[in-house]
């Protein structure tokens, strides 16, 4: 089954490191594919801001002249959210901790986010 | 005068780097303080979005656990925009090229966003 698929993916994904606290394939409209997230983190409320923060970012994108929006990160004091496009139709949002190793992330994160396109 | 100052800094800052294309002062409401862009980009339509952004990007960060927001990052196809907190009045967003080396620009940007909230 393909949600059983992106949910091996996301697995995999966190486990990557540890610095990886949640993951989720969120649909361009914001409504959830899969997701591996803790018990505090809400699946509606990943995928409301997820679609939000794209959104905005598509138009900011254009309309300072970067092109077409393929990521967006977002650096709190308590950590990172990334959202990256996993082809046209789907968004990947990684959430990890403030310390996170970026370089990395941005790694694996685009590794996991061409595995995800391909399946959908 | 305050503006010059400002103006200094955003010019040391671009500067620095071949990658940074344009830089920007703004208030957290929106409006633009000091600004170093070439002519085909709006000093307003900076303001504008740079104010939206870091409006969902306050709420993204707190709905999504990740505390106070401190940096938006918005990656496109033609290169990046960052926008970075410099104190609690003021914003300083940059664009830069698809090529740039991050690592550099968060270093340059850290610092700027330092000396211009000291100035605030």
């Amino acid at each position: 089954m393909r949600a059983d698929m992106l949910t091996a993916v996301l697995h995999d994904l966190n486990g990557t490191s540890a610095d990886i606290e949640a993951s989720g394939v969120i649909s361009t409209d914001g409504l959830m594919m899969a997701a591996v997230l803790p018990a505090t983190l809400d699946e509606d409320r990943v995928g409301a801001m997820s679609a939000a923060m794209l959104s905005l970012g598509d138009r900011s994108a254009k309309e300072l002249e970067r092109g077409t929006l393929e990521q967006v990160l977002i650096k709190g004091d308590h950590g990172y959210v990334l959202m990256t496009y996993a082809g046209d139709e789907a968004v990947l949002t990684v959430m990890a901790k403030p310390n996170a190793k970026l370089g990395l992330i941005f790694l694996d994160v685009k590794r996991a986010a061409e595995s995800i396109a391909s399946m959908l």
